[in-house]
């Protein structure tokens, strides 16, 4: 994905806050997996689950805990970084090591530029680009080929446009946000009253924020709202096709997997983590730090509170399970009820 | 989204039908919902559950019913518009406030348009659009940018094509159509025959319609016929990431929801409406007037009849409801069961 | 959709290496299906359910299998071409009548082609593309209007990027392969690791690769690989708006229904048949030969044997069955159970 760079263990663990264990002079290019690592190579062991595998592995470089440096005698990596958590270090080296994509400030003789957009001079803008009248594009900012923003767009500083994005009118983003290939912020949102003849368009006039450090899979789209503003938190990560219907709340630090479909006027705190298919009815509230399992089912209304959910509609996890063991037991309850029917009459035969 | 226009509170009871009361001059620029309306706002009161919010309402006009009209003691608003259907009224009213962006009849330098294309001289359209051999568009029809539109495509008048619509080779659009951003028209439908080496494509050599006054959301597909058309029906409103397979025959006035799923040979008759996130099996058969709710999953060659459904696969919505209450029961019922069976023994015994 | 060639039915058994029986002179120039063939048009005949529809098509020739020939008394058509598997004969014949669309080698002046790109000379690019830097485009390959090919990305023969395909860089493609409009492969899997003040971006620095002969359906996704490969195998055809994570190892062979959606790691071994709006967790494994029904959600880690399969969570469709007849069965167990109460509870009077 980009040039490659050469760090030392040492220069690795300073910059990852770490402990140095062993020849800090090394040069790692790369980071990798365990099983695939090799000379050049960073990997990183997370729990005990893997020592061994990290035993086997032929990475130039290991990131492992204390526990891992303390448990082990006969070690295969000629250096380690001890770090009290070696998954999120590991995600920082790799960001050094393999850094976004750079582009110069540039603009394509091609692009298509309104004479009242306002472009800071640092930004890149691919071929085939469009942007609107209004617009404001801020510095470091990277649009893509064939990127198509609206007029009175306001986009912040460091964000990512990959191809084919679409920004319609009076959309807001903010500061280093990364949309990905195709996603679609303010179109209109779903909404129609039905007359006699048919249905009218309900006005779909409002707006959409994006706050910063927000990332979007390829195709989600993010509905304008009715009247008012549809949003997304800061630090949202939302994955590929999701729908955010109009009005929409998201909080900040939220999660979102691919495909789950939010229809209109949903809130969905901060910090919740929403699995992948999930579909929520209109005017639900998930609050806080709630948790909701791939493919559930959300009526409209719900209050959601914190903890795990699932199923259609959702429950608790623990009643889900609970409910499906008990499930699973329909077959011998109808046998048991057919038995207990003939102990029965022969009893009332009996006791005549 | 567009330029504002102001009118007088008597221009708009005018427009949409409707009784004025109180100060007709009153100048209005927007439309509003009753918490966030103030000056020069318009909002609409639907019905007696709102009619509070209503009252607090800092709206300069309201748009209500009669029932409001002769219920209310202190007015808040200046001047109410009476009229039978107010969210109808204010979906009119708000189409005359907040206009359709208007283009001006533009072809930009950077389209690239077949010679034998037929465009018509009022047509709108944006940079970097490709329009194919014998395309037809008609008037007051707009074209945003990166649209590309196939050979042997007609288009009618006035139609929407939102930023990257891609319409495959002779399909036919109708009049007054909006395709929001990516929409695609015409792909090969889904179909193979297995050999022995591998999967030979069926052919898919049929056409798409898609007939007047029809919305479709952003990244909707509507596959191309295999042998044969695949038709969208009049005033059919369909929502983003819809999947619309081959050879479908969705009728008119037809709603669906984000993210459904439809497979090929589908029959969607007129007045339908379908929830979000529902799967089709193929050769289904939707009569006139059902509406299937959200998430539910429908088998393959099901003739579902008038009336709400629900669940996977459907059932009337009163057996689902019966039947998840009935669910509920199960942990009590595995008790009782037991409960029974000891009794039982204890009664053998006694009497045994 | 293609030029109409016309050909005779000697020539077209010829080709499709079946039996000719009546007139082979006829010339045909369409397929079609039985109920709307007329003149000129050569249909297909599976099985004995369509033996009375086909003795009533006007098709011109008809594609049948032996069991017709010697059942039939009274023929409609005027001429036969006998062969084992017809509608594969009927598959292969309508690839000669309806070729796919033909493109001169050409590049459009429109187009932005990195210097250091190697495009064969018999490439079509349409309008609008762009291709980065040390790009290869193999021969006879055709990229539609709009697409975007990034950087050290590699294309092979024949192959045919609709409008809008997004191609990140560094994926390799390889021959025969259709990729439907936008498309996206290559965009950044969905991994991230929660530190103190929110989430991190773990690295997604591997790569895509589609081996030949796989056709991929609109809006499609299939995400790069956090470390190493995402693979889709020869043959496979996956439908419009497929998820396909980081990590994702797809075999030969397989096809996949439109919406499903595959987490990361998730392995489905060869000739798997999955329907769509699926839902794979991650970490799962899918041998050879499974079918997978429509809607089912299958939860991380599971090996998913060879059979068929049903369901959230999955269950063998025959005990998916049992399991639903079951349910349809619950009201009466209450009311069976209520009545055993009952008449126990007499009994105990009576006895006690």
């Amino acid at each position: 994905m980009s040039e490659i760079k050469t760090l030392t263990v040492a220069e690795l663990a300073a910059a990852s806050g770490g402990r140095m264990v062993g020849d800090g002079a090394l040069h790692i290019a790369r980071v990798a997996d365990l099983e695939t690592a090799g000379s050049g190579d960073i990997a990183y062991v997370e729990d005990e689950k893997f020592f061994d595998k990290a035993r086997e592995s032929r990475a130039t470089c290991l990131i492992v805990n204390r526990e891992y440096v303390s448990s082990q005698k006969n070690e295969s990596a000629s250096a380690f970084i001890e770090v009290a958590k070696p998954k999120l270090a590991f995600a920082l080296i790799a960001e050094i090591l393999h850094p976004q994509k750079r582009r110069e400030p540039f603009v394509h003789d091609s692009a298509v530029i309104a004479k009242s957009a306002d472009i800071d001079l640092t930004v890149f803008i691919g071929p085939h680009v469009s942007i609107g009248e209004d617009a404001r594009i801020g510095a470091g900012t990277r649009i893509e080929a064939g990127v198509v923003v609206g007029d009175h767009v306001s986009i912040g500083r460091d964000c990512v446009l990959h191809p084919g994005v679409v920004v319609y009118d009076n959309v807001t983003i903010g500061d280093r946000d990364i949309l990905h290939a195709g996603v679609c912020l303010g179109a209109d949102g779903f909404g129609y009253v039905r007359g006699d003849l048919g249905y009218h368009k309900f006005p779909q006039v409002g707006t959409v924020l994006i706050e910063d450090d927000v990332e979007l899979g390829a195709y989600t789209c993010v509905d304008r709202a009715a009247l008012g503003q549809t949003r997304i938190g800061r630090g949202t990560k939302l994955d590929n096709m999701v729908h955010v219907g109009h009005n929409c709340d998201i909080g900040e630090r939220v999660v979102i997997a691919a495909q789950t479909g939010i229809s209109g006027s949903v809130t969905i705190e901060d910090d919740c983590v929403i699995g992948g298919q999930v579909g929520f009815g209109d005017h639900i509230r998930v609050l806080s730090g709630a948790v909701i399992g791939s493919k559930a089912g959300i009526l409209p209304g719900k209050i959601v509170r914190p903890g795990v959910w699932w199923g259609i509609p959702i429950q608790p996890l623990d009643e889900y399970k609970r409910l499906n063991a008990h499930l699973g037991h329909l077959p011998e309850m109808r046998k048991e009820i057919k038995e207990l029917k003939k102990q029965l009459d022969e009893l009332k035969k009996r006791s005549g």
